[in-house]
């Protein structure tokens, strides 16, 4: 409702053990995604503004209005080192929120990055400074600071619910958001999944079959899969 | 997170006073959404099935996995006469995940329709019922009935989050979300938007300008907009 | 290969017997898609032109070249009473490659409307003959007549595979196209499917759950699905 | 340029002879499209609001700002009986930047309709008042008035060239925009069009093929055309 | 047809001499896409999944059901050294159907890459491995194993239609088809075309203009191409 | 209107001074599109074909016709050393009207690159030659030589609109357009802008809050931006 989430900034964040955040920081987002049953992705037309970009911090989240990113300077005196900016839009725009000062100005305050649900701009200077920033487009158009939105209230970016302090992991397959509360689980879930995997790999490179790895003859036999020459 | 959300349905919805549902059910979504302070809007991609489709309840809640309608008949259950159906989805998919026998189905529980973050089909049917669906695809294509979601658990449907009980607002203009407890809050905030209006359209069909109506001259010149001839 | 595919019109097409096109143009493609065994459905992309448009019978393919429409006129002189011209494109194109002076000739050649990757113009007037047209765009822009494609050849259209003389089944849900070959056994699997659901369909109306009718809840359980209070 | 084209309204339009405007109001987009040599076309993304909707008549320009609508009310006082409103946006947006109560002012003022490149809400009592409207979305989100654009100067509008006085003719196949010193003319050959289409049309209905209504059989096989059995 | 096109592996592919896929691995697809008369080309949505993404091999083929990859596995067995699997969908899915573990799989076996209608994820192990993979989205969401699909047989693969032992070639600019029989013809082909751009690359280069290259004043004078100063 | 847009060719450009070109070229899209208060921006979905193009320059504008790149090689003869070719179409095309051997005739005659509103192909030679180009897509489908254009006339490109002349700004982060009356002046505006920049980003930099820095509390505080703990 209006009167609870727009116009707040609300400073407390139960942000989750760094050493957790750390833990998770060694997954890539397909393995996080997998360890977490497979919720808390966001949709795919998020992107790396550039190759490369790659983030993991729990969230100080943004409620954007469309073509105003006041609250991005709201929100740049909440974050604290190692945090990560996630912002949410009322409504679909591509505006260019977001650019070169804006990322000086969060990087300065130990911020890690951006996940944002608009456009971005100055991208060759957020290369140029290795500022990851992940959004639905790139655009030049800037935007005014005219109309209230919210930092730290729960948002929704690219459809995925995200509360302050929610850990973000981002890379080239896309953006996932791991709940507070869950890190620690989820790092040991990926470590686990990735542990599984390395002994798949070594198999699946001497040339063993995923048919015969995973068992999959006899239920594809009783779906009835037949072959023909 | 999985262990939570996926693969529960919760029975205890707290449904609003079904006389504020009835009050806010007179108003359309552009005036809901404006009475609310503008939050609460589905992305404009979900649209009515067929030219007409109108409903407003509260919600039973469905977080769906791709191409797999099973838990809209694990919702089935636990709807009650007057609530509406809402189902998110851990992707993006556009598959024919709700047709009419579901419909028939959803409609002998009481169901008042459906919003569905997929896709529908069997809309001629749809029509002739007049159960009305707000998708954002239509398409023949069915679904399986293999995989876990979840029931009444809050879900992300098109950026919007809602929670089993939050009042769905749905026409041609659009789909709005209303915390179940501000229902009544809001339907009051409608009424008086739709009065104030009342006064302003017999203004402007008198011929009043908004300019003056509003009084935007002033502000206008101060901005520095001039007239040439 | 284009020697063989580019520059050719095929005149010896064969169709179905009437008869079995006739018992399948009472289902519609839902139906239809699902006793095929869910192959065969082009992409939810391609439209009705006007509400009401429906069609069955089969095809004409015709492989059209961007932005021109010449071919559209050589597969006229092929149609013969109850076929439907299929055109596929071999590139993207929303041009109008098809309005009401076409649709005239085609009548007149006793066809049953049109399905095409691309654009179609005139809609006010095909809907005032009542011609049904399935088309990815409404585009007024027009085309040319200067380069060759062919008639009567294998065709992809909207990610289905066509070959003259299949039926092409269209409707609000969409459109899926039926191997000539197959035709009448389709028509008794969709009326199998259909007297099927029409028992579902009176036990769902006495308000009986999916849940109990399909025998749901162990397997669910098996999976794991769990109810909270 | 920002200090040309930014904050200024023109208060003198050359608007076409009404005459003209009238004669140009009988024929459909594809017509006249054709009939102006397919220049002048918006893209196809505008569609109509409502079914049904059509409209012709001199455009009053508006350049607007993404979110913001304040420049609509400046547009209302620069209307005269028989305008037409044509809005385009300085970036992508697909806000809902009209409604039924600007329509009741526009409607006041002898205003026949609105053609947008963004969103409009409202649409079901738009529909109820038959005031035609075509936009690239419909959307509940409502703009605010902060932000100067312009009006009547020259505006692209979903990629076409609109001057103040242009006559936009829009209708189900799209919408087109005549410059205003050429109204008479392009009425003139849309005549000549509709009157030679009447002769094909004629023709087509009694079954002559087009192939040989255009002499189109020698040039086919002059480019290679083969016909097989 | 279900009982042909689903649930069926065909053992049997009959790919062209590999010397003639050689010869053809040579050129770009823009030249080999020229040499074949311009069809054959996939959509151009279907995108490599990192720069410098190439691949030239006879097609195994797969038809997937929307997030459901285990006929993945079944096409692994069937990959003989040289070979690029080629996937198609039932329908539209973003869904990521194939990662770094099935890419390790394929390599084992000689495969050469992967062109699927769908989503992959593990793009920057992909890179790392060179891997080739051209793709229609990017997406970290994972697929179950639970429906048949087939393995090859002709399945349309983002609009293009690819029969088992066709050769594929992908580069930056798309991904094209080229029929098993056809290859050492349409290799040829390409030579020769690229050889004629050669003489036409040395004669741009030297500043002559295409005008007078093509002898194409003429023509455009003819159609009343005018000059104005 | 077809008789003074299409098939016209206009030999003389006013450009702007080459210092003035030379000046502006110093600066990103982004800060040339605030420095000219925001307009002119093509709409974002056009983009560089290779990560690092880059280009400044007077535009030689060309109106094509959808897959017909004929005018193309009609303009290459009206570049002078230091031009940009700024390509509109009559419709939406994606087909690739632009690839290396025309590449090589615009760099002869001292092109410094291209934007068109469609499709492009050879995208790796280009890089390799380092011919920057922006466009919509990339596509290996070709086109033809048939149909009149015009060179030189304004063209609307990606929803701007061009005049012969006009200085087009294009990187990363889009397209702008600086009419040729003002370069001057917005080079002036943009270095400006750019000198602000810097202090800001100095100050930034050592961690002061864009809060201070532009002096928001007060405002925000008046809007009624409320902190809780």
């Amino acid at each position: 409702m209006s009167t609870n989430d727009l116009g707040v900034v609300r400073r407390t964040v139960h942000r989750p053990d760094p050493a957790d955040v750390e833990a998770l920081s060694a997954f890539g987002v397909a393995t996080v995604h997998e360890a977490m049953g497979r919720v808390g992705l966001m949709r795919p037309y998020v992107r790396p503004a550039y190759r490369g970009a790659r983030l993991c911090g729990p969230a100080i989240t943004v409620l954007l209005q469309p073509g105003d990113n006041w609250m991005l300077h709201v929100a740049a005196e909440q974050v604290r080192p190692g945090d990560v900016v996630v912002a949410g839009c009322t409504t679909e725009s591509e505006d260019g929120f977001f650019g070169e000062l804006l990322a000086t100005s969060l990087r300065a305050r130990g911020c890690r990055g951006l996940v944002i649900d608009g456009g971005v701009r100055d991208v060759a200077d957020l290369e140029a400074m290795d500022f990851p920033v992940f959004s639905r487009a790139i655009n030049a158009k800037g935007t005014i600071k005219a109309t209230l939105g919210s930092v730290n209230v729960p948002v929704v970016c690219a459809n995925a619910l995200v509360h302050p302090g929610d850990v973000v992991v981002a890379d080239v397959d896309g953006v996932v958001v791991v709940p507070s509360g869950h890190v620690a689980e989820v790092a040991e879930a990926s470590a686990r999944r990735e542990s599984l995997e390395e002994g798949k790999r070594v198999r699946f490179r001497a040339g063993e079959l995923g048919l015969d790895m995973y068992g999959m003859r006899e239920p594809l036999a009783a779906l009835g899969l037949r072959y023909e020459d």
